[in-house]
C-alpha cells in the first residue's frame, strides 16, 4: 500500500481538496443514519398482514386457547416451524418473546447463576470467566459479557469463520473460558459464512473445553442471504451429534429481520438436556409466552417454503442497498490503498476497514457531517479496536438514494482521515 | 368450635355417610380444575378485537414505526394509560412485555445482581437476602424468592392488610431483609384490600430500612372489582413522595386478567431514578419490547372509563363464579366449625382454611374424586403451611355449573377429612 502513497506535496494538496469537499458536504446539513441494522419501513410492511390474520380463530393445533397463559416452551407448530432455521428438532426449540437478545442474556445469566447443568456448574463460582469474542463482532453481544462480568478475550476472523486454530489453544490452556460467541452466517458486521469444517471443528470445542462451556451460536441471519447463490451453513447441532457434545451449544434466532424487528418471534435451540435446565428457571420469571404471536408467524409464514418465499422479496429490497454501498466504495478506493471492506452474501453489515489509526477520526469526522455511523471500536470487545480500523456500516433502513449520499459523505471523510494520517508520518 | 362437635358415635356414623357420598363422587370420574387464576373463554373473548385493530396502520402517536426496534420504556401513548392503574406517573411507567411476573423477577434478579441503587447495593454482596412474605400469599412470588436464594420470612395477614407492627419490628432488627410482597387490592388469595393506614405505613418504610430494600407492590388486580362497592386502594406511590420514599417501591401491573392473560402487556411503576437503573441492564437484555401489542391496547382499551367499562364485563362473568363457591360454602359449613373463608371483592380467588391440620387432606380427597385444587401449602413460602389449614380456590376458569359440582365435592372432601381427624383426637 505504502507503494501507492502519493508524494508529500501531493498529500497536502490533496488534503486541501478533500477539506474542501468535506466542508461542501457539512454546509450541506444532513441527517443520514447508518449506525443499526434495522430494517427500512418497505420491509416491515411485507409482514402488515401478520396483525389480523388469526380472523378471529384463537386456538392452536392441539385445541389449546391461544389467549391464556401456559405453554412455557412454545406452541408445537411454531417449533416445527423454526426448528428448520435453528437446524435442531422441533422438540429441541424453545419459543420466547419478541427478543432473541434477551434469550442469549437470559442464557448466559442463568449459566452464571444457576449453572448450564446443575448447581456445581454456575460460573459465578468460578474464580474468572470469559468469553472467546471473534472479532470483528456484535456489540450487544460484548455488552452481555460486560453486564454479567464476563471478561472477553478477542480471536480473529478467517475467511471461513474465527481462527480454530487460537480458540482451540486457548482452551486448552484456559479453563476459564466458558463461551464463545458466533454468528455463524453472513456474520455481523463481516458477513463470513463459517465452513462446514469450521463448524465441525466448533461442534467439537465441548470435547476440549469444560462441562459448563457453552457455544453462543446467533444464527441471526440463517435466512437472510442477498441472492439465491449465497454459501449454506452446515448444521452445528447435526455435528454436534456426531461428536456427542449435543450440550454444548445454545442456538439462537429471530423473526426480528423477517416480519416485524420489534414484534416478532425469538427462538433457541437446545439439547432437551438443556432445555430442561433453562425451562425450570425460566418457569419461575414467566408463565408463559405470547402464543397469539406465535399462531400469528405460523399462519403467515406457515412452513419452511413460505419463508424462503418471503426472505426473497426481503433480498429484493435489500440488494440494491448493498449494491449502493459497494458500488461506492469501488469507485473511490478501487486500489484499496485506502481500505478494504467485505462483500457479503447475506446479513446486514458491510465491514469496513481503514489503514490503521484511522477509524475513529472518520466516524467523527462522518458525523459532523451530518452522517451517523457506528462508533469506532464498536465491533470490538470494550469498545476498543486496538488498531482503530473497523467501521461497521448499515445500509438496510435509509433509501437507496441517501445511501449514495451517505457513502459519498463517508468515502470523502476516509479519504480526508487517510491523507491527514499519511502527513503525519 | 369445639363446643359444636358432635360425639364420637355420632362422628363415626357421619364417617361412613361422607365416606360413601365420597365414593359416588369418585364414580363420577370428573375432571374439574379449580387450581389457577386463569381467565375463562368467555373473558377472553372479551377482547377478540384487539387482533387487526391497528388495521394495518402501524405508527406511533410520535410518528415512530410500531413495527421497528426501540423504544425500551414503552410507547408514551401505553405509558400514560397505564399509569392510572398504577397510581403513578406516566414518565414513572415501564412497559414491559407480556408477564409482570418477568418484571418482577427482573427486578429482583437486577437488585441482587446490580443493586437497586448503584454497585455497592447489591442484595449478593450481603451475608443474607431475606424478603417479607405476608402470608396466605401467591406461591410464584416465593418461587422468585426461591429460585434467587433469597430466605422467606412469613408475616399475618390482618383484615386491612399485613401486620404492620410485625413487619416495622422485624425491619427494625434484621438489616437483612431487602424486600417484601405485597398484593395491595384483592389480594392473593385472601382477597384482603390494604387500608389508607396501612399504604401510608407501607410508603414509610423506607425511613426504616435500608437504603437497598424495596417493596414489591404488585398490583395485579387494581381495576378488577366484582362490584362497584368495592373498597378503593390508596396511591402508594402518592403515600411515599410524601413520606419522600419513592426509591422504596417497585410497582406492577398487567393486562393478564384484562386482555389476553398470555397475549397481554406488562408494565411497572417506579421512580425515576429506579427506572433509569432498571433501564440501564435492561437495555442490554432487550433492543425494546413489543409496540405493536402496545398500540392494540391503547386502541382497543383507549383511556381510564374504558378500561372500567370493559372490567365490569369482567366482573358480569366472574361475580356468578364467586356466588357458586361462596353459597356451596355457606350451605356447607353454616356454623363454621369445619372451616373459614374470605368474601372477596374482586380480585381471582377465595381463601378457606380448614380446622388445622386437615388441608392436605382436603386437596389429595379432591384429587382423587377428579377435582384439582392449587396444592396445599403453596399460599406459604417453601410450601409449608406451618398448621396445614389454608386451601386457595380459583373459581374464574371452570363453568358455573363446574364450580357448582366441584364445590359439591369440595364441601365432602372437607367434612370427611375433618371428621377423620376429630376422630383421630
Amino acid at each position: 500500500m505504502a507503494a501507492q502513497r502519493p508524494s508529500r506535496d501531493a498529500l497536502i494538496a490533496l488534503e486541501q481538496q478533500l477539506s474542501a469537499e468535506y466542508s461542501e458536504w457539512q454546509s450541506r446539513k444532513l441527517n443520514l443514519d447508518m449506525t443499526r441494522g434495522k430494517p427500512n419501513a418497505q420491509q416491515l410492511a411485507l409482514s402488515d398482514a401478520l396483525d389480523g390474520i388469526l380472523g378471529g380463530h384463537f386456538k392452536a393445533a392441539d385445541g389449546s386457547d391461544l389467549r391464556n397463559y401456559g405453554g412455557l416452551e412454545g406452541l408445537p407448530e411454531a417449533r416445527a416451524l423454526f426448528a428448520p432455521m435453528l437446524q435442531v428438532n422441533p422438540d429441541e426449540v424453545l419459543i420466547g418473546g419478541n427478543s432473541s437478545l434477551t434469550l442469549m442474556y437470559t442464557s448466559a445469566l442463568f449459566a452464571w447463576l444457576h449453572g448450564p447443568c446443575g448447581k456445581d456448574s454456575a460460573w459465578r463460582l468460578e474464580k474468572e470467566v470469559k468469553f472467546l469474542c471473534p472479532v470483528p463482532g456484535y456489540d450487544r453481544h460484548f455488552a452481555i459479557c460486560e453486564d454479567l462480568g464476563i471478561g472477553m478475550i478477542p480471536v480473529a476472523m478467517n475467511d471461513d469463520g474465527p481462527d480454530m486454530d487460537a480458540i482451540e489453544r486457548l482452551l486448552k490452556t484456559d479453563s476459564s473460558i466458558k463461551g464463545i460467541w458466533c454468528v455463524p452466517r453472513f456474520s455481523n458486521p463481516s458477513g463470513v459464512v463459517y465452513s462446514d469444517a469450521v463448524v465441525d471443528r466448533i461442534a467439537q470445542l465441548g470435547k476440549i473445553a469444560a462441562k459448563n462451556f457453552r457455544i453462543f451460536w446467533d444464527n441471526a441471519y440463517s435466512v437472510h442471504a442477498l441472492h439465491d447463490q449465497a454459501p449454506a451453513l452446515a448444521s452445528l447441532m447435526d455435528a454436534c451429534r456426531r461428536h456427542g457434545t449435543e450440550d454444548s451449544v445454545y442456538i439462537f434466532g429471530s423473526t426480528s429481520k423477517i416480519t416485524f424487528a420489534g414484534a416478532g418471534l425469538a427462538f433457541m435451540g437446545a439439547s432437551k438436556a438443556n432445555l430442561a435446565v433453562l425451562c425450570k428457571h425460566l418457569g419461575k420469571t414467566t408463565i408463559g409466552p405470547d402464543k397469539v404471536n406465535q399462531a400469528r408467524h405460523v399462519a403467515f409464514l406457515k412452513d419452511t417454503h413460505g419463508i424462503a418465499a418471503h426472505m426473497l422479496k426481503h433480498a429484493a429490497l435489500l440488494a440494491p442497498r448493498f449494491d449502493a454501498v459497494l458500488q461506492a466504495l469501488d469507485s473511490a478506493f478501487a486500489d484499496r490503498s485506502m481500505g478494504h471492506w467485505t462483500v457479503p452474501q447475506g446479513g446486514y453489515f458491510v465491514s469496513f476497514d481503514t489503514v490503521p489509526g484511522c477509524a475513529s477520526a472518520v466516524v467523527k469526522l462522518a458525523a459532523e457531517a451530518g452522517v451517523k455511523l457506528t462508533p469506532a471500536g464498536a465491533t470490538w470487545p470494550y469498545g476498543k479496536d486496538p488498531e482503530d480500523r473497523n467501521i461497521r456500516l448499515a445500509p438496510s433502513f435509509p433509501s437507496v438514494d441517501d445511501i449514495r449520499t451517505a457513502m459519498a459523505v463517508f468515502t470523502c471523510c476516509v479519504k480526508l482521515a487517510t491523507v491527514r494520517r499519511w502527513l503525519q508520518g
